[in-house]
């Protein structure tokens, strides 16, 4: 069906009153008494006033087979007055069509809309949110309704150039793809890998792209295909972007996803969290609601840090009794020795070379083994069976502990490389021949979340403690500096928008 | 219990004859007549003729609390003539202790004996092989015994210097450990890792040993402690050494045993199998009876090339509709696809650069898809499904090798590191961060011998087309010149001793 959106005219003037008259007495008849619907559209309407109204604001009318199907106005403020669509052409779009037009009308910063009970469902479904319900009084008679806000513009930490991110004003994203939802953030965190973007060591990244991969936040919006999630809910976001359906997602290896967006997309290739608003593709798989008794504060890891420590560990095969290996104590060094502690190896040995850390895990995990770099040798034999740690996870990235990683290895070991290098790393296979070592090379797959939100929320995982710091999005430059320069004994800054 | 053993002496003429009366009519009645004994040892001995025997051979007494207990002699060509042990004494190891004794007297090539039905199985336990049946005539009464013979002495291709082997006479190997087995060789084989020995590259190897690692044999002599082979079993030795009771050999990483001589030892630690007969420690895991129905040719490569494919291939995880890409149609190389066939996958391709290995290739195996490096990585995009080979073995061992593997890997794929290497390699973990590639560094397990064995049996692995030259023990400098030169289109040189 072909539906023309065009401005309203004088000549619209009656046509449109009687559309208002006629929708509200059969639409909206479902949620209001006549007595109700009487005093909303009453049959006296006052055609000058009417057409006064919406000539002087923005107006626009929606034609279908030359008949006039639905109308709407909204002024220069944003306040969305009046949006109908008649009854006889409910459900075929037009509506959303009058909406996003309306929208597109204004620069504020948000839309506003007093809804009915009836169009409620409509406007969340275009990312509005409730923010009071409201009661209007007409010739004595109380009308419910509600006050629903969307916002347009929301403040975005942006990677402008090699060395410069800059929080600035940015439109809040849209749904581009049914398989999409909007989320509204209400916890983000800085990653290491932020800062190799903004050195621009990732050259993936894309100018302009708003950063930011680990987030909390609640659904706005949704696409028409998420089957699995509803507007409202707590959501973490998962750090990967995957469709669930290629041959990649369907092993596991997600962040291998064929998906032009597939792997690690978020905040590097398209807009990312730390924002206000952030578009998460594929839904279904990007976001994991968040138990009731679960904190935002707990959940925040979920996506990124704590996926990557999961699988990890999933993937290390570890056996009871065995002696694990985390070369550095970082926040994703510490993420996976949490996810290796639910194996209950015989032992961990955590290898820290930074004061700071030593003292937080001392503090934190003193039922761990923390050695520094030069004793790590003699204590992983110390506390090994076999002549060597039986997993190794190497989540340091430089050449010292890429080796550590190996010479500390007992034959036949795992060792798994979570590290992101800047540089190749030698591997000796004449001096190794025979030690039969297995490599997994990284790059989380995070398909886990489910299972990692179960955990933490029957007490097996507790990041809480990562969260040294806490910033607002207005103040995230810094939140910046204190992270890449290390201050105050920061392990994670929390960001709240 | 005490046991002296002394030269004979005149004086001990009576005891000794007595000795031989009594043991004879007593130990051997089980196995022969009345009659047959008689003329064995008459009643009246010429003792006179009987001490000029002793006096004329080297003869011996063992004395037990001053009693003589047994005595027996041997000429210098080798011949052992008698050893008897009295019927009061034996099961205390003097005739073992006797027939030691008289076997160091000699320097002949071997020993032979002429043995009593009752004595053979003694005789056996000491490495004597039937070589035939007998008839003895004496006074008109028949008695049957058996020519037996005992190698002292044998050929064996020798690790002299760098650089130098050499094909020299030996001592044949003798038991020093109750596990160990002494196999004489039927069939052996030349392997690159010889030749690695040879120019001084293998640090390990020791300098006098025979080399030599890959064979198969018919046990010979047992130590008292193996429990699941008998004399005479026809066997594939394994080219590693492992104890199967530390922690590695429980977990199948025999490569790693702990034991001193664990992991390839044979003909690189300890003398191996180039010779006519091999000692194998723990030769319950070391050996593996090959079925009646195998031939020596079919079960050559059993315990080590075909041991190495077969190990790559289980750990490599092949599923059915997976594209195996093997790098090098060496001997190995081949092993490798044989196995990787088994598991039925989608399809292989076998990468290699030598003209006279692709002609054999595309002759035997037309069923693959051969390609050359230049072409590798088309061939490997045309032929798979998601991007790169799904399984990955590198049986090459150089740079371009290398590379070529990770290369021409998918996302997510095991790449199995089955070459030697002489240089350490670049691993370029930033260019490959996301790909997810597992890494398996090598060193071949080899405790899959029966699976292998029986594979060979129900004929579902052929080697033998690797067989491609035959020489003899005594000519084997010739093999290596042409195995190391690669002429002739070799491929595998078997060696007859």
């Amino acid at each position: 069906m072909n539906i023309e959106i065009r401005r309203y005219k004088t000549t619209d003037c009656e046509k449109t009153a009687k559309l208002f008259y006629e929708t509200v007495h059969s639409v909206n008849a479902r949620d209001y008494t006549e007595e109700q619907l009487d005093v909303w559209a009453s049959k006296d309407i006052d055609f000058e006033k009417w057409n006064k109204v919406f000539l002087d604001s923005l107006s626009i009318v929606a034609v279908c087979e030359n008949i006039i199907a639905g109308f709407g106005n909204i002024d220069e403020t944003g306040y969305l007055d009046r949006l109908y669509v008649h009854k006889d052409y409910q459900g075929k779009g037009i509506g959303e069509k009058i909406c996003k037009t309306l929208e597109g009308f204004v620069k504020s910063e948000k839309i506003s809309v007093y809804a009915s009970i009836t169009a409620k469902p409509f406007f969340e479904k275009q990312g509005y949110r409730v923010i009071r319900e409201n009661t209007v009084e007409r010739k004595g008679i109380l009308l419910k309704n509600y006050y629903m806000e969307k916002r347009i513009s929301m403040l975005a930490y942006t990677y402008e150039d090699s060395g410069k991110f800059v929080l600035k004003e940015k439109q809040v994203p849209k749904i581009l793809n049914d398989r999409d939802a909007i989320v509204k953030v209400t916890l983000g965190s800085i990653c290491s890998s932020d800062i190799h973007i903004k050195h621009g060591s990732v050259p993936k990244a894309v100018k302009g792209i708003t950063v930011g991969h680990e987030m909390v936040g609640i659904v706005e919006e949704l696409g028409s295909q998420v089957k699995n999630l509803k507007i409202g809910d707590r959501v973490a976001v998962n750090v990967e972007t995957f469709c669930g359906d290629c041959f990649f997602c369907k092993n596991g290896f997600v962040n291998n996803c064929t998906d032009k967006n597939g792997g690690w997309a978020l905040g590097c290739r398209i807009d990312g969290g730390q924002a206000e608003y952030v578009r998460v593709p594929f839904a279904d798989t990007g976001l994991t609601k968040i138990p009731d008794n679960v904190t935002d504060e707990q959940a925040l890891f979920t996506g990124d840090i704590l996926a990557t420590g999961f699988w990890a560990v999933r993937i290390a095969d570890i056996k009871p009794q065995d002696t694990v290996l985390i070369i550095g104590a970082g926040p994703t060094g510490i993420c996976t020795m949490l996810c290796a502690m639910l194996k209950n190896p015989g032992k961990i040995i955590v290898c820290e070379n930074d004061s700071g850390r030593i003292e937080f895990m001392k503090k934190n995990y003193p039922q761990v083994i923390t050695v520094t770099p030069d004793k790590l040798k003699d204590t992983v034999i110390e506390n090994s069976s076999h002549g060597g740690a039986d997993v190794v996870f190497e989540v340091a990235g430089i050449k010292d502990t890429f080796k550590m990683a190996w010479e500390c290895a007992r034959p036949n070991a795992n060792v798994i490389i979570v590290a992101l290098y800047d540089e190749p790393q030698v591997l000796p296979l004449p001096d190794m021949y025979g030690k039969n070592l297995t490599f997994k090379t990284g790059g989380v797959d995070g398909c886990d979340c489910e299972e990692i939100l179960s955990l933490i929320e029957q007490g097996k995982i507790d990041t809480t403690p990562l969260i040294t710091h806490t910033y607002s999005l207005k103040d995230i430059e810094k939140a910046y500096e204190l992270f890449e320069n290390k201050k105050d004994g920061v392990m994670k800054v929390a960001i709240k928008p």
